[in-house]
């Protein structure tokens, strides 16, 4: 997947074309030099990319433990200036990419509201994207219409400055910062075990809606011998195309309703909300998803060396008491996903070269 | 009060007991080494912290009127990152505290929105506030809940990764910076003359409601002599609370429905604004408060060297024609607010001896 | 108009003297030094001034080419802080003003509430941009009533702490650095072409609604020999005063219903959008304006050194697939005016001479 372009190659293919490949083919044209210049799809990651953001992450996050790390971090990208588009509201993840930015020294600028004054006016989405791109060097953007952040990509790509788009969450689909936050969670969980590779884990909830399970079940196919488990209520189930991918793949996955059978088994157990927001008719009320939440009894079933995740926001599923046990990272979680934002802005700059020298420096 | 702690107090106290101190004991758990690391009530603020924000208030501006001290004083805490969550609209503060960040060099991030998406998701209020701390070093938040923010100090100095808090406001009870700003520009008018003990000031329009003359009248308790006038009509007069509190200070006061004869006596008038937005039943609309505005006709019965104040913002109470009078100093006071925070902000960050360093190189 | 002034001229003259006076009398009074000190109105700006400020963002937008030459930019006014105000939506002027103040260093701070708090409590407008101003050294502000940035510029001045206020956009009538973009567009255009002297310049659409045409076709009076053109619909046509103005100034004009025959006559072709937020019963949606569209047939009609503007938003004035046309150069006057208020912004500080130094090492 990661071919190596000299050349801008969203600018090589018509919107028509682009929009009849699949999403493992569309994220070539995301990649440019082996590594991600857009980021837009979970599928545009290779194994090797995901292990240089990981390592990347850790790298960020040991230099800023230092005041004068913190500076050299901050100088980077500090002839940069990134807009922040979130078109639907989203205060966790516009916070996340916010406090990346600072890291890495990019000056932010937002827009956070629904309505902008141009839409009222008539104007297109794609002219106003294309307007306040024109201020900013990178565009972050989040939007409740699926594939607009392709859209953008491409677009800008086609006009005398393009500038790189990383996609903050778009429509029901892909949410891809997410699943890199999720991977690189499981790695730091087991980088004293062997990574995640060969390791059970099982997602929990609403695995039928939301992008977040979808995501990470696909990148986890990158890791030999990880066996998935999906609990859920039948009518949640994860999707036929997933457990059809995996198939194709050839990794391991079981499905089940009995969360009690599955938590000693696993080495990680990945908590979902219950959307109801996708509701259509309140089904989600009238079922009982009691046995899908985890509680402070369940932590003496669990392996002493699993960890138990949540992309939060959370209700009922994990009980407030399970958060001071140290196998509970769904907060480290949180700060993992800045980490790996400020990785990954930096690479879309390339700029992480000079992290590792830095680093290297540091620990010789 | 100022008890030295090693360690972090709140961690050792359950939260149960907490709620069950008094404003004074509470203090204690949010002061170390006889500075505020968190600073969340007035009543932790005793009277050699206060002297001590006051000349660092005063050092920092004189270091600011220079360029290269703008820059020194922003290269204080710039490896450092601030989140201001306002969960209630209140742009002055907000404003105030945000440039205060920007004068020690602090990275802010801002949420503004009353309604988050997270908490349609039906997150709970701590795991938000949880979530967005993640990404940064210190929390200023205004919120409609008296008390949250202190929870908040709470449970986050139980977690891994534990941040000062700063009250920028809460309920109706709390709003101690506005306190430190009052009594900064107090200082600041009083300082060829003494200082604030022994002066008289007048307390004037709603005492009854609002937090900002509470907290004043309290903290004027650590200046002695301090004679306090509460000139207010009856339905809007001074807690009995308050009262009893100066009692047992044995400061002496002075209950009042005269205004015109406490002008001439008094060294400061603190003018405040009829809150009706606390009315049941439009009960102020019924009131007559004209004969507790200050007009222009009242200067001429002024001491000379007496001071108007207002916390601001002001409807009638003060006409508009006073302003442009050097007593007027509510215009300064707005402007102290900025100084005090930004002296309160290093000091949480124990950075405040590289001011006094700087400031002594600049007055050798 | 550029009178030279030792002390601050709005502080000579009372507000019901200043609002007597016409658009080029109280231009001189927001100059200091031959510099806009404020920029408050089109008719503020001479000639020279107009030539500088365009010199002026050339030269920054090519120091900006280079990550050394950024950072000099961010260094300039690094020691200021910024308040952008906009009581109305708008988010491209907004953005444009933020990064132009990100580009030379300034710290920006926001308040683009349409409804703040203190409104709510019944202050005046004019407290609280007093209020505001207090805590930074520029004002940039947006507001739906007309002459309000003038009231604001007046009342700072008769202050202890004035400080400039740049006109985002008032009212139906004024937004000075649309104009200022638009004129260094031009400048741009025909720069290898002799300026924009003796061009022929026509104006397409809306032309009685609107500020930006307005202003513009009055600041091409100080352009020797260039004619305008005006094309509309009698029902939206320029409006008489404009005419009488061009007349007294001795310039060309046309006014005309026939776009297809002034297309191949023309320099340059301003297009506008058909305002119907001021329509009062509905009038633009009976109106054909079809015959006011730009097309892409047109394109072989234009000479092949015109250009095609557009203030933006567009409609379907202008169609999508002229965008690629190297004529139609829309998107670069969005990014103009990014540039020529970083260019407005380091004049109004007096900072501009260390830009001319820093340029003149770069290209010896």
């Amino acid at each position: 997947m990661a071919i190596m372009y000299k050349e801008n190659p969203l600018k090589s293919v018509s919107w028509e074309d682009f929009q009849k490949l699949d999403l493992s083919a569309k994220g070539a044209y995301f990649v440019r030099e082996q590594k991600p210049y857009h980021a837009l799809i979970a599928q545009q990651f290779t194994r090797p990319m995901l292990d240089r953001l990981c390592e990347l992450a850790t790298r960020i996050r040991r230099i800023a433990k230092t005041r004068g790390g913190t500076l050299f971090l901050q100088d980077l990208l500090s002839e940069k200036r990134a807009m922040l588009y979130f078109a639907q509201p989203s205060t966790r993840t516009f916070l996340s990419f916010y406090a990346a930015c600072q890291i890495v020294g990019l000056l932010p600028a937002e827009v956070r509201d629904t309505s902008t004054s141009s839409e009222l006016k008539g104007e297109s989405p794609e002219d106003s994207v294309r307007t306040f791109s024109s201020y900013f060097d990178l565009i972050i953007m989040r939007h409740p219409v699926g594939g607009f952040a392709e859209r953008i990509a491409w677009l800008l790509s086609n006009t005398d400055r393009p500038v790189p788009v990383i996609n903050a969450g778009s429509g029901k689909d892909q949410h891809p910062t997410q699943a890199l936050l999720d991977v690189y969670t499981l790695q730091r969980s087991f980088e004293r075990r062997g990574g995640i590779e060969g390791k059970k884990i099982a997602f929990v909830g609403d695995l039928a809606r939301g992008r977040t399970v979808r995501s990470l079940a696909w990148l986890l196919t990158l890791y030999p011998g990880v066996k998935q488990y999906f609990v859920a209520p039948d009518s949640l189930q994860i999707g036929p195309d997933i457990l059809q991918f995996l198939d194709h793949a050839g990794m391991p996955y079981e499905i089940s309703q009995d969360f009690e059978r599955v938590i000693p088994e696993v080495d990680a157990i990945y908590m979902t909300r219950i959307q109801d927001e996708w509701d259509t008719a309140h089904e989600s009320q009238v079922l009982d998803t009691s046995h899908f939440h985890f509680t402070k009894a369940h932590l003496t079933k669990l392996k002493s060396d699993a960890v138990i995740m949540h992309p939060l926001p959370r209700r009922k599923e994990i009980e407030a008491a399970v958060d001071s046990d140290p196998r509970a990272v769904y907060w480290r979680q949180v700060r993992n996903g800045m980490w790996i934002r400020a990785a990954l802005i930096l690479t879309v700059f390339q700029r992480d070269p000079e992290v590792d020298r830095y680093y290297q420096d540091l620990t010789s």
